[in-house]
C-alpha cells in the first residue's frame, strides 16, 4: 500500500523577523492540501531581549553558547511568543495547527551536547523523534508547529537546531509516511555563485554534492543545511528541497531538489 | 454506562513561584492515577520580566491590564518558560504531559474582554472548549497542561484567568467524563476566620455560601474563586474541592469540598 504523503517545511528566522513575508508564508502553508508539519527557528527577537535582559549573546565558531539565562530566554521566545504567535494565526486560516516544544507528548528527545573542545552549553542533539504521536497528531488532521526547544526525559529543556529538528522529525516519519522535507530560507535555492542570487543549482545529487563542497562552492552555513538534506535523505526522506517561501507553493518555481542519484 | 473519571488540577502562582513547593507537587501530581489535565496559573516570573523590560505592571481593582507588550511577556512566560518548564519535569516524573495554550488546536477559543468602565486590554473571556480534541488526548494517556493563554480564532492571543480556564475546561468536559476539580492554593481551604489558618470551612453548598458572601467571610480574591466554583457544579461538574497542594494525594487531608445542596 502507497504510504501516504506528509510535508514537512522548515522556516528560518528571516521569516520571522519580517512581519509581511510570514504573513505571506502562513497563508500558503495554510492552504497545502493534506498533512503537513511545520518547523520554525528563531530570529533575532531571543537576542533583543537577552540584551534587554542585560546578557550578551555569547557566540563560537558563529554558533550560540546557551547559559541558562540564555536558555530561559530561548524557551520563552521560541516555544512561547513565536510558537503561540505562529499558532493562533494558522487557526485564523483555519490550519488546526497545534504548537510543540520537543518535552511536549515526549515527541523529540535530546542529550545535552557532548563538550568537545567547545562548551555549547544547554545545546541539545537529537536522540528519539515520537513517530507514534506525531503520527496520530497528522492523521487526526491536526498540523504540528515545533519550536527549537528539546528536552532530555529528566526534566532538562534544550535549545536545538531547527533545520536538525526538521530533518530528525523528517527520518522518523518515514517509516510510515512519503516525506516531502522543504527548507524554506531567504534565497531561491543552493546557488551556484554567492553573488547572483539567480544562479540556483536546480538538482543537486551527492556526488554532486561533494564535488560542490571540494569546490567551495557549499561552504559556511550551507554545509550543515545540506549536510541534514542528504543525511535525511539517506536515512529514507522521499523528497528534500530548498528554496525561498515560493518553494511550498504548488506553481513553478525555481528552487534546489536534493537527491542521492 | 458510567462516565470515566477526570482529575483536573488547578495550581496558582505560589506554587510555581516555590521551587520546593513545586517539584513536591509535580511529584503528586504525576502519581495520580487515570486520566488528569494540570492548569497552571502564572507566578512572579512574567512581573520581574516586565520590570526587566522597563514596563511597569499596570494594576487596576487588583487585577492586571494587557496592554500589548505585557501580552508579549505573558506569552513568553506562561505559554513558554513555565508551561515547558513544568511539562519537561513532569515528563521526567513520567506523566505524558502536553503543554497547550487555547491556540493550540483550537483548545479554548475566547473574545477580548469588552469594554465597559475598565479596558482591561488583551484579557480573555472564554467562549468555548475543544472537548473533543482534551477527550481524545486524554484517552490516549497524555496530560494536558494548560497555561493561562487563550486566542480568539482570529490571530489574537489573549491573557486569561487560570481558575476561569479550570472551571471551563471541567464543565465542557463533564459531558463525557466524571469530573473532579481541585483547586490547589496556599491555604488548607476556605478560612471562617482569615487570621487562623487552622478555620478551613470542610463543606460549603449553595445556600452557605451566599450567608458566608453576606457575613463578608468570604471575600476579596475568595469571592471570583468560589464564583467558579459553584458555577462549576452548577453546570455538571461533579466534585469541586478547594485546598492547599496536599489536596491532590489520596491520604486523608483538611480542605474545602464545595457542594449545591
Amino acid at each position: 500500500m502507497d504510504k501516504p504523503v506528509l510535508k514537512i517545511i522548515k522556516i528560518g528566522g528571516n521569516i520571522i523577523n519580517d512581519q509581511k513575508a510570514l504573513k505571506a508564508f502562513l497563508t500558503d502553508f495554510a492552504l497545502i492540501d493534506g498533512m503537513k508539519i511545520l518547523v520554525h527557528g528563531g530570529g533575532k527577537r531571543a537576542s533583543e531581549i537577552l540584551t534587554l535582559m542585560g546578557i550578551s549573546p555569547k557566540m563560537i565558531n558563529g554558533r550560540r553558547i546557551t547559559d541558562d539565562k540564555t536558555l530561559e530566554v530561548v524557551t520563552m521566545v521560541y516555544a512561547g511568543l513565536l510558537n503561540k504567535n505562529i499558532v493562533s494565526r494558522l487557526q485564523a486560516l483555519n490550519c488546526n495547527a497545534i504548537g510543540l516544544s520537543g518535552a511536549d507528548a515526549n515527541s523529540i528527545r535530546a542529550h545535552k551536547r557532548i563538550v568537545t573542545d567547545v562548551d555549547y552549553g544547554f545545546a541539545g542533539d537529537v536522540d528519539a523523534v515520537n513517530s507514534e504521536l506525531i503520527g496520530q497528531l497528522v492523521r487526526t488532521n491536526l498540523s504540528p508547529v515545533f519550536c527549537a526547544i528539546t528536552h532530555d526525559k529528566n526534566g532538562q529543556l534544550l535549545n536545538t537546531n531547527a533545520d536538525t529538528i526538521a530533518t530528525e522529525v523528517a527520518i522518523a516519519m518515514s517509516n510510515d509516511f512519503e516525506v516531502e522535507l522543504n527548507y524554506v530560507f531567504d534565497l531561491q535555492g543552493v546557488l551556484l555563485d554567492i553573488d547572483d542570487k539567480d544562479s540556483v543549482i536546480e538538482q543537486i545529487n551527492d556526488k554532486h554534492y561533494k564535488k560542490l563542497i571540494e569546490d567551495g562552492i557549499i561552504a559556511d552555513g550551507m554545509l550543515p543545511k545540506l549536510h541534514n538534506c542528504f543525511n535525511a535523505l539517506r536515512r529514507g526522506v522521499q523528497s528534500v528541497k530548498i528554496g525561498n517561501a515560493n518553494l511550498i507553493k504548488s506553481r513553478p518555481n525555481l528552487f534546489t531538489t536534493l537527491s542521492l542519484e
